[in-house]
């Protein structure tokens, strides 16, 4: 059943029905031009991670500012982006199970859809399906570089999948993913770029032993928004995966970002929401909960009102208590900046784009929900 | 873009694609059945409540079990409700602003549903626009009786509020809504029902009140999985609004449930996951993270298997750790229980429903995303 939608063009945000995904485009497309500029005189490429935003309206405008493509975590996720006119992706994770590594082979006949794979076996997977479909898939090994996810350990276990992928004649040795996820969100500048010192130590470690055993690595990818400039400066990563950027969301926002050269974002990502009921003074509850806003990094901060916090979600509702003069009344409506913008996004089936008050556009959020 | 299913009717679990929403029919049955058959010479209603599960198949079974109809949180909800066949609704929450006030007086064109209040404002705009769509609208006082969520305090405030409503043309005074919410999740029986007992003094409170001022309060309502045989056994509640009882999260599991007469349910409801990546001998990555089960309760549950923990969620991916003698390799499939039942199901768009190991159906979660 299609939902009756929150927003049509040209309405007045005030008239824009809660809770619903607002993007305020100002702040958006200053964000979007704003990570490409800072790379501006590097030679490293952007590749942005649209697990963020899963709308190909988005990733189009990524890539026409010069970014090589888009990153996705999934194989669905994939095949909706080149649905949508995406070209060149980078599944920057392990894509597992026959049927979805017989999709991911087959989206190469149309686009070019890269893959991380960290196991020998799934490696003759792929293989085996890229030849049933008849192209060539490009491989990246992934190396686990301090993060204690997924990949092989760096160095010589990295290289023996890099041997296993250049003996497989349907796959080719594209080079390595070495993203270091939680070192985005870690506070303070100096901390996280220690952090991405040892992953470049990792990196440079398995590129020599690379290079050692005669396989060419065309490049090293990785980073994310809270750590890209150091990745950037390496002078071992070619492409980048920052993701976050162009929406800001509250954890982020907590990230120290004091260094001079590491440019601010802005929050352009806001849940929109209604006061539903006020029943004290200092507490009222607003109709988004956590079915509106994700809370697994933490609550929504309250925009523009800097004497009310969001203490509290349940399924519905969010509670919002009050230190300072401010008072609402039912009805009243206001932003929520997000904890976490990509499992946000996911919950939402449109963004509503702003600009100067006014409804501009209605953007699919083509790939929410696309787990597979 | 319609995404690939990850299962067909008929399929072996084994084949079932991840990550995807599992529901196992006989257990989920037995919970259907369970919670009416323990409330049997009880003279009280149960009107479950579907924001756990969103959806008109679950909705429909549960009323041909004798269910009064069901409960919703949103107004969209109702809609996608009634299109698929339910008839009789209570939005047991407040509906705000213009354009929803006005969609839940036309529903009542050709269902009934009734709402909350706990605003004299609101309550003014609902007989608004019940004049406007030609029908009676039954409203129901919420009083907080402890939740320290919306709702007005119980007594006087409450009274005041039903003679509000009984002097709107449109408008039916139809009862109480006293729901404790986090009194659910009290982990001790003993705590929790002292927890009910407070609230059930709230709501004597009122009923006395309201019976003083001439007002009839044709029924009270309220009450959750973890708590409504407390209602239950109350005298003052007519209807119980448990939902999570045909899905049992693992939130829910941790409350205490000894005592006798409180029946027992089971897990019906599991996130299906592949591992991944396999990095260690005692840490293995599954490709459902909090995408896939939302983590606002805690963490889900490994089932199966007592020596796994699902230790960290990111996006995508959900660390498990061993602390026995299992061993994972990269492509084994095991079941997750989701920590809170409710949001997860909000993530898919079916249940994948399972008797004897094969695909027996696949409901569509209707209602998912409907967040107006």
């Amino acid at each position: 059943m299609t939902l009756c939608p929150a927003a049509e063009i040209g309405m007045l945000l005030a008239d824009v029905d809660t809770p619903c995904l607002i993007l305020e485009l100002d702040a958006f497309e200053r964000n979007l031009r704003r990570l490409p500029e800072s790379l501006q005189g590097k030679s490293i490429r952007l590749r942005p991670h649209a697990k963020s935003h899963k709308c190909p309206e988005i990733a189009l405008r990524q890539i026409a500012l010069g970014a090589a493509g888009v990153c996705v975590q999934k194989v669905s996720e994939a095949a909706v982006l080149i649905a949508g006119g995406v070209k060149d992706i980078l599944i920057a994770n392990e894509v597992v199970g026959a049927p979805k590594v017989k999709l991911l082979a087959e989206l190469n006949r149309t686009a070019h859809v890269a893959v991380c794979a960290d196991n020998a076996e799934n490696i003759s997977a792929l293989d085996t399906a890229a030849r049933a479909a008849g192209v060539t898939l490009d491989v990246l090994v992934e190396i686990d570089v301090g993060a204690g996810r997924c990949g092989v350990q760096p160095g010589a276990p990295a290289v023996m999948l890099a041997k296993k992928i250049t003996a497989c004649a349907n796959l080719r040795f594209a080079g390595l993913q070495a993203y270091q996820g939680p070192a985005q969100h870690i506070r303070k500048v100096d901390d996280r770029r220690n952090a991405i010192a040892r992953a470049v130590e990792h990196v440079r470690l398995t590129t020599r032993l690379l290079a050692e055993a005669g396989i060419a690595c065309e490049y090293v990818t990785g980073a994310g928004t809270g750590s890209y400039m150091f990745e950037a400066a390496s002078s071992v990563y070619h492409e980048l995966q920052a993701g976050s950027y162009i929406f800001m969301d509250a954890d982020y926002a907590k990230n120290e970002w004091t260094e001079s050269g590491i440019p601010q974002f802005e929050h352009s990502l806001f849940v929109w929401t209604t006061v539903m009921s006020a029943p004290a003074a200092d507490r009222v509850v607003v109709d988004a909960g956590l079915k509106a806003s994700s809370i697994d990094s933490g609550m929504p901060r309250v925009a523009d009102y800097p004497d009310v916090n969001y203490v509290k979600a349940s399924d519905e509702h969010g509670v919002l208590q009050i230190t300072g003069a401010t008072r609402f009344k039912v009805g009243d409506k206001l932003k929520l900046i997000p904890g976490h913008c990509d499992p946000t996004a996911n919950l939402y089936d449109n963004y509503v784009c702003m600009r100067n008050g006014r409804v501009e556009a209605l953007w699919p959020i083509a790939a929410r929900g696309a787990l597979l």
